[in-house]
């Protein structure tokens, strides 16, 4: 029986550079002809770059006699451009050409749609990802095989390794595993309705992994404290595993809880989320791969096999891509984040209107929302009932191929803390660095 | 006998992060003690990007309520920044941190200077250089090793590989070879003006490099009809040599000519190059290392040698490092490039002041010049006379440990031209790229 | 008996003066003393001018080495100024200055606020204001005298003329006839609930303006079809005007309906108005004042006059200043508006929070709502039900005396249409000027 | 014998109204047509505001989704607008229409120029300027009459008063005195060489003003000493004075020194003018006018008869129209100034190339320079060698009818000092303001 994982690295400097090269070609069009361009104020096209820098979120270029037109623009953090979305969704140079081809990077005064194929630079743009679209082979420090390929966020694109990797691993492997980012309501929700469309895909199984930190800070404990025991705290924050057992069965495949053993938990604790699980109806297993190896992930392993030899289940989408936009998000909102109700704002809802009037509204939508709550507020812990959804705006992400509805206050540009931890980093006269934690 | 070769390697992405870490870090500093930190119109540090990109050159950043303080900012090109001019400077990992601690951001309101070391990622940036600080070994073609290391332009900055790669090749060879970038006027002045004296160098001589068809530019062909050959344009252009040649008198060493051979080249070509050399009193010898690799370059080698062996020189800057900054504008403009005077704008003769005033008079001059023509004027070619530079600003590299004039229209971002190469660039479905050149 | 008019006049050209040298004052001061100033980010004091300029809302000021620091700014029109707020709420150069002093500004980085009588220029506005200050007495086209004074819009401020023209006017006339712009919901809502407490007014009675056009309007029928009779449109535009005759009553004071005949009107229109409102239980009168002068409202004026020979009412405010922020938002919204709920976004929520830390909370809400509909969305006429308020942002005029809630899409600075009405203009040899209207 | 007084009054509040309705009317028009609108970065024409205000020097519009496209903008003075200074050289309606209709707003992406007549509202701003088109008709504290109109500041613009009002006094008195900005090398020279041949007007000849105060500044006193008496100082400030004697003579008119006597002047300091005076070879006499009122006048005004009844001059403009941008600029440069040559940057040379292709090189040049040396650089006094004048930039006013070359630092929008006078301002409560002086 031979197992192959999959798996997501954020770092890929190339990644960048193809954005880049797609706005600086824009931006290089701009003047040369005004009407066959987008409007400078119509350009929905980002720059990107691999560093937490608030100051370049919302940026005026093109100053200067001889560099404009000026326009407002920005730069998102590099891992959320709809390059690295595509990236990990194209199967072949051909199909990343044509993907990056179809992005729509703004509107003419006519206000017809100008998209990358209009700029001509699809082709280039490939060629800048030639080594970044084959899957990175590497091994778990036990020497096992693992595919590592791509980095889209899961709070802000679609939080899955690509596609073509894990096609090598179903293909190399008995059984493959990867991993969807951050909460099941994110990467996960995002696996199932968009990735695996994409892809063929159709899971046999979800494991869930739940920790006693977690689920103590979701008891209400402050995140300063969570290394005292506290089964209470633990059973406090039930409600929220509770809540993700609950979503993996509306996608028709059955849950094994996969308990997280961190150095402090104690034997309290981990009986705690045990009788969860129990009281849920999910199947689970204590792992300590952390402190163990592969050995502590026996039972989870074994526990993982009974599930598939019985059969396991048969993973499908939460809805159908050809519903309305608004029925799409609230779907999601109202069934996975546990929402009364979605707020839409002016200027979603006029993003509606261009959405449909471009015949885009089939397109899946890929939700950009807090990883922090189960609800698009981070205050929110546990599992928040009577809140409201609000969708600030739509990016229509042509090439990607699905909707990125904003919610809350999530940005696709992080910032620094007061004191950033690059004043603790150093090297030394030998080249080593310490301070990275 | 051993030969070790050293040269420049434009591309280093892992450069780039260094210089925009300090830049986020910076405006990260500057809402929380606006007093502390330099006044946000007072900020000379640009972040980079390794694109041509205009629209970038000037820019409004930390726009939005919760983004700011809104500044003026720009992006040079990533072979601009003065990270990447320190690089190349530094022995160890200690005179990297050192150098870009000492690094001038700006002017605090009360005008007080604010360094990199106020800032306090002197260290987390040369991390991000741990690898980037060792050189490079590759090899050429038919097997010789050369050490490939870092990439100033030598039109904006020093144009020389690291100085730690010349001085493994000093250690490694019976003979280091070494490139200066662009002409002699930019990245050899500055190789003896400014890299020998912070490296310990005195080189023994020169071999400059001269090719029919540069010469017949200079005599006027226009660049289309460089094919065609016309022994009488290289005669024409001879002026431009002979300065060379002149100039390189002026460090001590003696020169020899490598006449460059192109594939269509014809004899009278090389014999009115010749004829030049010998007119000006410089050795020279034929070089067909193009079309017939290292045999190609015997004749010039063994010419070198006999020079080498009959004592060479004894290289040694042109001015005084002690002299007042104008003076050593005025130096390296009517003595290297042949000006009648230098013209300093107003904004330049304030720049003066407050490097006086700031203790950085003592600096090397790094002048910032294009690389077109001996003059600040891309369209003056042969051996311009009679002519004015006009030095606009000038820029304290504290760091790097030089001062950088800027004249004429020389810019540190580059643009794309109307009809970018990246049209034409495509990648087929086994990987291939085309369109490259 | 004596009538003394008051009314509205909004073009104030030295209005705007005043609050242009409160922002020149404010930038100047920036550069030189960065921690005792706003931080550049958070200065929330705009300038003004009197055009429809959009492109002014949004700008970034400052740019340039010595010009700075650059900073988020925009225009409003001179009629949106707090100044002009505060200028018809002050009655004497001592209260004008006093206000004037109290403006907030900005915010320090330390949190404090900043306020005009920290940067000390509030007597030197005022001085500006010297002739504004003085209430202008007309007549009318049959020679009734009228004071003219000052010109808030009711969309965007109190929509009231100068609390010293009003008592002026009390104090020369047996009754004082006075003005409240737009529509019921907006200046008059504002004039029992701030001006009056400010002015120790209580009124006795309001005279509600309708007319057929309004009310066909409001029944569906296009404006540009409006001349067409249709008294059938005018009975289903019924709802608006009867929701208008309710919020009357909630002040404590009896409406008289003045049907305001306009040309093209037929009297089955009229009839239609008459009609609804003694459904409503409302006195009315026909007034022909535009066709035949004084003696046309002479009916209304008998009315009128009957009303308060009978005692007429006592006007009182809707809300109590004491009440939260939201509640006092809410009560208007729900009980004057008819909306279901107020939605407050979360830029609205930290605005109440920084409103309720800088003790401004007990300031009346001046609510900036279109004059279109009866709710914040222009769209919805006749009588909205099942609607939200959406609350942007709530702005702090602490020198006015009211918070200012912005709704639905409400602009502080309007724009110009595409086809602009000054293509139309002309002024001949003789100085004659035509197209205006 | 009557005499008619013309002069200027720059607060014309109704002059700022005309441009800023230009500029807005330009930027709603932008995004409508962008190949048939100028380029967002080459629109010339600026927005004005009657305040000190740098902060509005450089400034980016626009911002904002629908406020857009972004374009760099920036705020003069009222007083340098072109419309103040197409105000003053027009004779009717007509003319203003037609001259503000010229006004170059802008080029397209194609390089075809945009008038204010291709946007169509100059009939419009016109308009605007009903009232100030006419002159005001005041008159002196002992009631002599004098036309007070327009406002074009002499040191940007051409410093003088309308047109139309020095016509009018050329009717209405035997002799008109009008009065030409700042020094004879600002307004006088501009009167000579710019008003007088669109006005149709040869002035006889040329009252000088001189104080000793300013004589002893440039004599070298400091500012705060100037109150002290030195006549020695008046002798050394002597070049000054003798400089601009020998321009007068150059325009082909008699000169006439006036010496402005100040309360603190001694009778040695106005000895040491005279004798000044009697060695340049001109007539003077002292004149006590602001002590004495018209009487104090009495001796210039017979000395300037009798030069009038000797047949006075025939004034003549210094330099050809038809020659080319540079020789009228180096003309008068070197001919009023004292200056050495011209020094043209490259942005000045782009600009007359420009000014060539459009056709614009047969107008005047009216330059902008300090008002504070004979030379471009404040800091020169007395009566500067040797020096080079800077062109920065060549403004084309196709609407006036002149060139503006931009000299030196010389801006079209002042500043506030470090301690505006706005902070001594104030109004009691009487309405007396105090602390303008």
């Amino acid at each position: 029986l031979s197992i192959a994982l999959v798996g997501l690295c954020t770092a890929l400097p190339a990644v960048a550079a193809a954005p880049n090269l797609v706005s600086t070609s824009l931006d290089n069009a701009l003047p040369i002809d005004p009407a066959g361009s987008p409007s400078p104020g119509r350009c929905y096209w980002k720059r990107v770059m691999d560093m937490n820098d608030r100051s370049l979120r919302d940026i005026v270029i093109g100053l200067g006699e001889k560099n404009g037109p000026p326009r407002e623009d920005g730069f998102d953090i590099t891992a959320a451009s709809e390059i690295m979305a595509i990236l990990c969704l194209s199967s072949s140079y051909g199909e990343l050409k044509e993907r990056i081809g179809r992005i729509l990077l703004g509107k003419r005064a006519d206000g017809s749609p100008f998209l990358v194929s209009d700029l001509g630079v699809q082709n280039a743009a490939a060629a800048l990802l030639k080594d970044a679209l084959l899957p990175n082979l590497v091994q778990t420090t036990e020497g096992g095989p693992a595919l590592i390929h791509g980095g889209p966020f899961a709070n802000i694109a679609q939080g899955a390794n690509s596609v073509l990797a894990t096609n090598l691993a179903l293909r190399m492997g008995d059984i493959a595993v990867t991993e969807a980012g951050f909460g099941f309501d994110l990467g996960a929700e995002k696996f199932f309705d968009i990735v695996s469309p994409y892809g063929g895909f159709a899971p046999d199984m979800v494991v869930l992994v739940a920790t006693a930190r977690v689920l103590k800070m979701h008891g209400g404990v402050n995140k300063k404290e969570l290394d005292a025991p506290d089964p209470e705290a633990v059973r406090r924050g039930a409600e929220n595993l509770v809540k993700h057992i609950e979503n993996i069965g509306k996608f028709g495949v059955p849950a094994l809880v996969a308990i997280n053993a961190f150095p402090g938990d104690t034997p309290e604790e981990h009986a705690a989320i045990a009788d969860i699980c129990a009281d849920a109806g999910a199947a689970f297993a204590l792992s300590e791969h952390f402190a163990r190896g592969g050995e502590g992930a026996a039972d989870l392993a074994k526990k993982a096999m009974e599930i598939l030899d019985a059969g396991g289940g048969k993973g499908a989408p939460l809805y159908d891509w050809k519903a309305s936009v608004e029925e799409k998000i609230e779907t999601v909102a109202r069934q996975i984040y546990g929402a009364e109700a979605v707020d839409f704002t002016t200027a979603a809802k006029r993003d509606i209107k261009a959405i449909v009037a471009g015949g885009y509204d089939g397109l899946p939508v890929c939700i950009a929302k807090t990883q922090s709550s189960l609800s698009d507020n981070p205050q929110l812990l546990g599992r928040p009932k009577d809140f409201l959804v609000t969708v600030r705006r739509i990016v229509i992400n042509a090439g990607a191929g699905f909707l990125v509805p904003l919610t809350g206050d999530i940005m696709r540009m992080p910032g620094l803390p007061r004191v950033p931890s690059a004043l603790n980093i150093d090297i030394d006269d030998d080249g080593v660095i310490s301070g990275l934690s």
